[in-house]
């Protein structure tokens, strides 16, 4: 793929541009009804945005708007230009639904090999992406992406970790996709089967669709000898592409050409103060079929201040810490699962898998914390092993500020899944 | 998708522009390590090929040479030329490997949207893709077709049938991609749930990657109320997009810009008398990664003579027989399974499960046909269920000269697949 100049626009032409395509994007959303309607109850139209401060005169949308609009209440163009739909896997309700025009397919495309580049991919990369095919967008998503680079894609999916190790060695994967759990999966599995991890050859991982902690980053880039970049993505907003890291590894840049960025409190709906934490909040800027206004994503982040080393202007956010909905409520204290995983890989003797279990014991909420411990750390020396418990139960003391019970249990023995892992079961209510 | 002119060529058009690409497709597969060797042993060079005619002095290509040459012997350009790999499931031994570059990559999505166009599809249509994506050729196959043409394509994937039709019934599919099996498993589910298939308004079907009858295609076509088409392909060739049928329904169109085909007896490998069945040899014309020359495809088929009412000169091929593979041998007679389906599916009485057991009592070879009864004839009248039983075993024994067992069955009692059935247990050798 040919140089993106957009990947290097200065701060001014970035300014520039969104205000144009912020008014284009109104146009266009005006035309669907779930905007038709919402803008009239603001009483905002779009020729009201005249700078990108009038950003904030518009309604946010919320995940309940998309659910209340399915299946098409978005959509600004008829159903004969849309070439793609994904809908969410719907666990919970109604899914939610993103239509694409061709160009819409053009754009996501485009900005995922914009990350791969930065992030040092060339065509002479080798690409398995491990995260499942079909409706998910880490499938599709990445994979035009990598194919609009030049980099030889491997559509293999998700699973089947023996089948993943022999496409890795047969044809001499350099990258990978995958999602933090499954790495860490992995990782045990070629443990299991006495392969060394560096030994694949792999250079970089592109890591994403959950949260995960900078200590497991680390940990992952020491066992498999590959640079991790996050990835930050929601299908809402196509999916995948929409924030990466450079290779500085510093904040996730937001390619502001084609989403605008807010960070507002979640409480009060008023923006964070420059460097809080709050909830990350985007409008798409080139999305022709289904514009999305104020997106509130619930996922929990911040800008980092300052410029990048690597000279890219759009700007960064940080890791994303959580989402709202992860939130656990124990004793009245609000932990996100993040900070516990956190302490648990900064501790060489813990394994690569852990359990969070939450428990009503009488009228007292418990966390009980279990982690796999490496198998040369346990031992059969009783004492040895409570001084660990010890020391894991302060450590998270510490960050959490409740006192979890902590259970050390051999490798291998806690539940394991090649997707997605189940990190905190909640028991409470449940006994 | 612009109209493809090459859908359309004359006959002798065809021929002058295989005779190039014949001659383009020699010298690249001579940059492989494979065809430098047998080229070189068989004392042929690309510019021997002065006619059509030639062809037959070149070597073929067997799926043990392409396992043989894992995992690149076949590749012509460098990897980092290429940007797609897709590798067979390899139940049996190693894996085939097909690489793909930029250009065919876009060559492979223009024959898919030709076969869709064909049969009718447009930009209008909105199109379920029902098989998995990942490896499987026949989901991003068929994807990067409908997405040419530009029809909206939900990438749906295998399994999960309840979702598959709540997506139908939503976004209102009208074109979907599916393998025969599914689709009378599919007929069942919906019969379970009270659902009349005919409600989901569906107009087209795409149906491969399975042999079936054209019992199975006029039953599946009274029970949804859609127009199947067959569709042709083989990983080796790409996938999807080799051949297809036009509305005549009559023989399917295979590509000759595309692929060069000859139909030989599987013994001599002589060519087959015109109109004879026999196994189709394919050669790629238009492949630039990874030219294959001659490939034994071990599917049945004959050419069908006469011209098509529809006016595309491109040769029709008959719906594929089987699968040299399949060859089920008892008491020294040749069946295949789809000889087998056509009489069940034939018969009304008959539900859409079945299964064929290959049994030995002594040193006998016994085979046993289980049938699934439709609920409104399983009826308690025993002497009605004998006579039925006792008429399929006529019907059968007509149509493959031996005379199976037949056991009829309660509706939904046979084991049920969302993937490819199994329709054959041999358990020979087994007892
Ligand atoms: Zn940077
Ligand atoms: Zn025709």
């Amino acid at each position: 793929m040919r140089y993106d100049p957009a990947e290097f626009l200065a701060r001014d032409d970035i300014s520039r541009l969104q205000l144009s395509r912020l008014r284009t994007t109104c146009e266009r959303a005006a035309r669907s009804r779930l905007y038709a309607r919402k803008f009239r109850e603001h009483g905002v139209a779009p020729e009201d945005i005249k700078s990108l401060d009038d950003l904030r005169r518009l309604p946010f949308t919320t995940k309940q708007d998309l659910r209340e609009s399915y299946p098409d209440g978005l959509n600004t163009v008829p159903a004969d230009q849309m070439v793609r739909l994904h809908v969410s896997s719907g666990t919970t309700g109604t899914p939610t639904v993103v239509y694409h025009t061709a160009s819409d397919v053009r754009w996501w495309s485009s900005l995922v090999a914009r990350c791969m580049r930065m992030v040092g991919m060339t065509p002479a990369d080798v690409f398995q992406n491990t995260t499942s095919y079909g409706l998910f967008t880490g499938g599709l998503g990445m994979h035009y992406g990598a194919e609009l680079l030049g980099c030889m894609a491997i559509p293999m999916g998700a699973g089947n970790t023996q089948r993943q190790v022999k496409l890795i060695q047969d044809f001499k994967v350099t990258a990978l996709h995958i999602i933090p759990s499954y790495a860490l999966y992995l990782a045990d599995y070629l443990a299991r089967q006495g392969l060394d991890p560096r030994s694949l050859g792999l250079r970089i991982a592109l890591v994403g669709a959950e949260p995960y902690s900078e200590e497991t980053r680390r940990r992952l880039e020491d066992i498999f000898g590959f640079k991790a970049f996050n990835s930050y993505g929601l299908s809402e907003m196509n999916g995948p592409g929409v924030a990466f890291e450079c290779r500085e590894q510093n904040g996730m840049h937001l390619w502001e050409d084609a989403y605008l960025c807010e960070v507002i409190d979640p409480v009060t709906l008023e923006p964070a103060r420059p460097g809080q934490v709050g909830e990350l909040v985007l409008t798409t800027l080139c999305r022709e079929g289904m514009p999305i206004v104020r997106y509130r994503t619930r996922d929990l982040t911040r800008v980092l201040p300052g410029p990048c080393p690597c000279g890219r202007e759009h700007l960064r956010i940080d890791r994303i810490t959580g989402r709202s909905d992860d939130l656990i409520i124990i004793k009245g204290v609000n932990i996100y699962p993040i900070q516990i995983e956190q302490v648990l890989m900064s501790l060489p003797e813990v394994g690569q898998n852990y359990l969070i279990e939450l428990t009503r014991e009488g009228h007292i909420d418990q966390i009980r914390v279990k982690a796999e411990v490496r198998e040369e750390f346990f031992v059969e020396d009783m004492r040895a092993l409570a001084a660990l418990r010890e020391r894991i139960a302060h450590r998270l003391r510490d960050e959490i500020l409740v006192t979890p019970k902590v259970d050390l249990v051999e490798p291998n023995s806690l539940p394991k899944s090649e997707g997605k892992a189940v990190r905190v079961v909640d028991l409470r209510g449940k006994e």
